[in-house]
């Protein structure tokens, strides 16, 4: 679909310069751009490939000499990866979900579904479900039995929201997540290794046959506003209360939340996140990739953990984590050094015992 | 549904007093309780919130003093945990799954399920599949050729069980769990580098380039008894024998298992665990969540690793293990005590090096 | 199916002797093989055992004397994992999916499907979808609008090829993996914690809330030839150019691939590696179990990292890594062995301090 520059640099909130009526049906990388593309040159890094393109305008930073550039127009992006969300929120097509309830769906009558729906092929929607306005559903999501959605939510493909589930406006939810399967929770009819272990911290004092009685979940999962979860992420219900997603907060893909758990707003959590039962996470806390965070602990507001961070105690507002376990990542990089200087202060250790015992001896 | 305080009672094997008719439609913290609520008040911490709430019943410690928690009845835990599991087992509604089969199904006239059944929408079960009694299969699952499965069986929205998979009684399956996925198995017409690196821990000869030619996996999985499977894990199947699950053992959320793998009875394995090919993990073993475990490695009986722990090589029966790699957990916390202090201890060495070399100039 | 012993040596290309005409159905591990099994007895090792089993002929290694084992026919293999491949792919039956286009099936009147298609129960096919000659296609996969895929595609279960994702002949996409969901690309209006973070490696002048806004994915995913996707694993699509997977390249289950990442030709990413956003990996590249790619850097051809390493920075063509963070796997072997004699040089050191300043004492 084409946008004139004008129409687009109004929806940006963006200064604009040159013919305002050119249109653009997409984006481009400089080098990539057609006549028919807006050309991403927010940067001068960028904008020296426009030359190997074809583009007639482009994104380009404050102050850019778009003339210089060769360029007939030019859109003004004060901060540039914001200026991308809000162009990529214009050309991005979107899922081709045909408006209106596919008929190879099954849809219990109790369902209420609001105005404006788009319900794709073989998509099931238990009894007694409530979901909002302008809901769009892709092919083969499942949708179980008192779940709650908000309005314009964006359900893809096989995606498993589970039994009386809550969640607000604005929901996307990526291929394959599952919401609401039971929670990971067993006991034995005798205290377990398990148990003894956590006091002990690798004792034991005696080894038992020992079988796992299940402790099902009576909980679900409460999901706030302007909430994503990735691909094949999962998110366990709680065991009497509902585990909570805060509002704001995004998950990426594979990530895993284990039952109880409340994760607060506007957090990032990134690929492969684990977060053990019952542990609380704050406000603002952004996790890397293939971060895990222990059962039963606090993670307070605004912590940041690098890549692989393994959180297995309680982390203060604000603290900034790398490491396994975690520590501070101003120490564990200080720690690192340490480490790799090892071999040799192992060496200059050994030189001064010969040192010492050397003149230990002339002495004698 | 409501039951009365006595047959909850009977049904955990629990004594109970005071009011013994009054009934409870479902479990709530203290404070969250209303009059139609049992309250979890399984210590006194948990019940000081009692008043907060509106219970007439709860459960309790033994010995609690149940009246002076303003209770008509209580029922006694001595383990509180054991009896979650059974209230939570009274209390669970289960999926909703309608009894019979559902027209918009795709079952293959050879298969034989038994009676009881009831299947959700989208099912598809293949050719010669046998599935015992009382099954419940929720929507979109897929039970492919050849699969046997035991009795009680509950499968939920979206899992594969692929071809010739053999699985015992009362088998739980989340959604989107992958059960005999072809293994990973790849082999070089020459050598590969990773063979050399395998044999050399860290060198080769030369680098060449090598393209990968596929091992099929014609083996399948075998799953005992009473085996639990979370949402989107995956157990590929084995390359000739079987990959094998024992019984009584419970899988969490994408939890990996490669090809030709055997995992014992009654263990563990926590969110994000992985297990590499053809390891074999003995039984009662616990590994928290994103655990890795080499391949071809042996795990003995009774191990429990924490959270994150990589095993790399076999790991002895009741060993406790920590950390990368995987350590015994109390010389891990050692190590890790020695590394905090390892700056320290270099500066320490560096104030010895500069006396003896003083002294060494003070006696020339 | 029964194979004679002649031509399966002919499909090997392996040399024979004894019975050619004898006839095998499958392939088993010596002990267990019946008189219509292939016995895999590749190494005197696993030979000892035909005696246990009925086998009459057995794969065996080149000179073995397989009459004095017992056998009838013999075929020999001179690398015994290459020959697995290729009887394995003899062996294998294949999935059962019925050939033609099952009629339970949504599939647009503008896609393009190939001859000798398998498409199963409740697939759904996308405006504008081409794909090649003998697709199999099994049960509740999905392929958005748009999307293209070459000849021989072997698309399982629940698979989801998402919008305009384009691959090449001979892609094998194993339950659940899903190809092309959006990226996970997020920024805040004013500068964010991470990204100072990033350049201080751990301080940040003040904490401010913050709240994301999305950035949309507008670039899809390219994939080569003789690609393989590993169950419930994900790959995310492209923000402007398409996220790519260089031909020959398999994935393991459980991987996750961020948005723009380029992965060479011929990698093995083993299961639950996760690669971030906009990382480059190159040719032959081998991740075992766990590993983790930071985002924005690249890792060279020929790389092979141990399990769970965790790459943090740009890695050199050939270098052999492990550990986290990731460095050169014998650098790794060595500090290990460092760090566990670390309390003892603690305490070499504690008596080095003794006797210096008990020597200064004496001296005085």
């Amino acid at each position: 679909m084409a946008h004139t520059i004008r129409a687009i640099a109004i929806a940006l909130g963006a200064d604009a310069a040159g013919d305002l009526t050119l249109t653009v049906t997409h984006a481009a990388e400089p080098q990539a751009a057609g006549a028919d593309a807006l050309a991403l040159a927010m940067s001068p890094k960028y904008a020296e490939h426009l030359p190997k393109g074809q583009a007639l305008a482009a994104l380009v930073w404050p102050g850019a000499d778009w003339q210089a550039l060769g360029l007939k127009a030019a859109i003004f992006a004060p901060r540039g990866r914001l200026a991308m969300a809000g162009l990529s929120a214009i050309f991005d097509p979107g899922p081709d979900i045909a408006p209106g309830i596919h008929p190879m769906t099954v849809i219990d009558p109790s369902a209420q579904i609001g105005d404006g729906a788009a319900i794709g092929p073989f998509v099931t929607i238990g009894r007694g479900v409530v979901i909002g306005p302008r809901a769009r559903i892709a092919a083969h999501a499942s949708i179980a039995e008192g779940a709650r959605i908000g309005a314009d939510a964006l359900i893809l493909h096989g995606a498993r929201i589970m039994a009386r589930v809550v969640i607000g406006d604005r929901f996307i939810c990526h291929p394959g997540a599952v919401i609401g399967a039971d929670g990971f929770s067993f006991v034995t009819p005798e205290k377990s290794g398990v148990e003894e272990i956590r006091e002990t911290l690798g004792e034991r004092s005696e080894i038992r046959a020992q079988a796992w009685t299940r402790i099902h979940s009576l909980g679900s999962v409460s999901i706030g506003d302007d909430v994503e979860i990735g691909a094949n992420s999962c998110i366990d219900r709680g065991t009497i209360r509902d585990t909570s997603i805060g509002s704001g907060t995004k998950l990426d893909n594979l990530v895993h939340i284990g039952h109880n758990v409340q994760v607060g707003r506007d957090c990032l959590l990134c690929g492969q996140v684990g977060i053990a039962g019952s542990s609380r996470i704050g406000d603002r806390v952004v996790l890397a990739g293939q971060c895990g965070v222990n059962d039963n602990i606090f993670v307070g507001d605004d912590v940041i953990a690098g890549g692989g961070t393994k959180i297995f105690t309680n982390a203060p507002a604000g603290r900034v984590l790398l490491g396994y376990p975690a520590i501070k990542m101003e120490t564990h990089v200080e720690l690192q050094k340490a480490q790799r200087r090892l071999p040799r202060l192992a060496a200059r250790v050994a030189e001064l015992e010969k040192t010492v015992m050397q003149r230990s001896q002339d002495t004698e």
